[in-house]
């Protein structure tokens, strides 16, 4: 690696302060006079500039100045349902007069309702409606997307929703992390027969994944979603062909979900308000990272928080998304979801940082990104803001300058 | 007018689905498939398309499909403090540590430290500084903005202040309404002497006025602010000039604020999350909107929420608005503080619009914009939804299309 990184660069930034999240440099890996450099995508540089190796006209066949601008990793967004057809804003009305989630569910609104839109979209419409969404994202700062199927609940929808995740990164030059997710809600077909959707389902997975759409495997595991048997046989067909879980955990009641992750392993538990300290325990001895998703506690104005000192205090890392979907988190800014997890959960700036960049990464299993390190991918936001305590701080505003992934500018 | 605005028209947009905000049309005054014409920056039709004059070709100089796009009419944000200097998020950061607002207050932090940046800062530095917050509420739907000043507090600031809000108006193609904010803090070079600072700011408002840099007068009623009888010399000194009112009432503590701008005939009292029954009658009487900022009230994480039953039963006007400002509400959408103002404050998206529109327009004492009517001001945003409930339910992203104000393109 060293020798593969070594000068000449592609390209060397003078005059930046870099926010490494390095854990050996204090808050936010603070760098400052800082320079960064890449080579054929990868960071080959990441320091003082003091410390480079030579003249910098000498090092980089491009020698540019950051002007003193703040640079990232670039944002990491490790869940997000940003595929799907159709429109919630009318539900959204009808919470506001006092309609709950779980009535919405049983009244075949809520998830359904978008199943219905996704399955009548063609791929292309289907393409057409989330792109918007996730370049929303990447205006603000987001390189690498994790994106869940979940709306088609049958054969062809399912596939149909994880080729549109996909192209949703080929046409926007970012890294897609696709998620099975058919153990989302019971198609209106399998009404009263949950195990059989279960044992349909996971006979999609192997062909699915045979055709390169998978990347890791997921389920709801609520009282309005699957139970935890069921969960567990999809867990189990997702480990027979080797396939990496995560879960939408204890959100509305503790039924074990978070612990079920961290039993087999998992990438993450997801949500996790009502998770208690026993499996924070095992998702510490797993490595099952916690994602927090505060734009669905805020829209749902939820009052029990995830248990954050018990995370704390089992160094269990915490992570950050949009949790983007129509209708518990309509939310297209990571930035604004770290911002809701500083408000609602207390999280400080830095930790909400790491949550959307070296800890997202790590709940998508990737650990070639999150931080400003020689050998890491060249995933670079530049920011126009005084300090990265205000990536958390401002609500809405534009305070990207320039977003490169893997060297390559895509804003 | 009727002769003045007959065809020809500068622009006629056909394919038009248009919220108008009028009363006599039920929610959001839809017309579905209408048609939206102006002429010399003022709307000169804002109808159904059947009841066109005549052939769209003989009726305007330029005839154009909207292509169903919903339009309303351009928003308005009636309560900001953007103009100032320097950097607040590392307070943000110590909020999250446990500091209250107004410990950080007493500390000589919070609004001083914005002040000494703000008078540190030349003219130019200071709209350098400002710009892009306008901009990105441009960006976001809105055509006319009030800005306060309130981060000088000595003669030469405070106009510089209100030059520079001017400034902006001028740069941006946008309206800007200016407020006179000096009792908005209490300078050191006053500490121990609030009466005396009264008297002084007092005195700088006739020449500020003079200058044409002032529309309204506004203070900071609270304990920890200026008491409801310095608050009623200021807005003593407003009268005599003839300059109507405003006022930050009740946001802490119930000192009767609310009444108090009511009694001068206030155009709004805004917060006013301790506001009484009576006061909400007063309000009534007098014609003063309530102005509702959501995005203070979830950075400080209230629970108090203003009297809206009462405001309801009153039929007081409730707008909504950012309150930009550097401590309390770094929040740069108007959009995003309708949708925290449903979340929060459970406004319905359609209240929430018109809070953001025609209610905002009136509580800056204008009543030629905030509606799609002839006559009124062609202030016009075109939008990427597809149901004006959309407009308060997406958090972050972008969903303009194209603004105009006064019949010209700004964005
Ligand atoms: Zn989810
Ligand atoms: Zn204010």
């Amino acid at each position: 690696m060293i020798g593969r990184l070594a000068p000449p660069w592609d390209r060397l930034l003078l005059d930046a302060r870099l926010a490494t999240l390095r854990d050996d440099l204090g808050a936010y890996g603070v760098i400052e006079d800082g320079a960064l450099a890449w080579k054929d995508g990868l960071i080959a540089f990441a320091g003082p500039r003091g410390e480079l190796p030579g003249e910098p006209a000498a090092l980089a066949a491009r020698v540019e100045s950051a002007e003193g601008r703040w640079i990232t990793p670039g944002l990491v967004d490790c869940h997000t349902h940003l595929v799907f057809a159709g429109d919630r804003a009318q539900e959204f009305e009808r919470r506001l007069q006092g309609a709950s989630y779980e009535q919405i569910a049983r009244e075949g609104g809520g998830i359904l309702s978008t199943v219905r839109a996704t399955r009548q979209a063609s791929e292309e419409e289907l393409l057409a409606a989330s792109l918007p969404r996730a370049r929303a994202l990447r205006a603000d700062g987001v390189t690498t997307l994790e994106i869940k199927s979940g709306y088609g609940l049958d054969f062809d929808s399912e596939r149909k929703m994880l080729r549109v995740a996909r192209r949703v990164g080929e046409e926007l030059g970012l890294t897609v992390r696709t998620t099975f997710l058919a153990a989302h809600a019971l198609p209106p077909e399998f009404a009263g027969r949950p195990d059989d959707y279960i044992a349909a389902a996971c006979g999609w997975l192997p062909r699915l994944h045979a055709e390169g759409l998978v990347d890791a495997v997921d389920a709801f595991c609520e009282g309005i979603g699957f139970t935890p048997a069921q969960t567990r046989r999809m867990f189990q067909a997702a480990r027979a062909l080797g396939l990496p879980v995560k879960l939408h955990a204890d959100q509305l009641s503790n039924l074990g979900g978070a612990a079920l992750a961290a039993e087999f392993g998992g990438l993450s538990a997801d949500h996790i308000e009502w998770t208690d300290e026993a499996a924070v325990r095992a998702m510490a001895a797993a490595g099952t990272v916690a994602v927090l998703l505060p734009g669905a506690f805020h829209v749902l104005r939820e009052t029990k928080l995830p248990p954050l000192a018990e995370l704390r205090a089992h160094a269990v890392p915490m992570a950050v998304a949009t949790d983007l979907n129509p209708g518990t988190s309509p939310l297209q800014s990571l930035r604004l979801a770290m911002s809701l997890a500083c408000t609602h959960f207390r999280l400080t700036p830095e930790e909400a940082l790491r949550g959307a960049t070296v800890h997202a990464a790590r709940a998508l299993g990737l650990h070639d990104r999150g931080r400003l390190l020689p050998g890491q991918r060249a995933d670079v936001v530049q920011w126009e803001v005084a300090h990265p305590a205000e990536l958390a701080y401002w609500l809405g505003g534009d305070r990207v300058h320039s977003v490169h992934v893997a060297g390559r500018r895509v804003d």
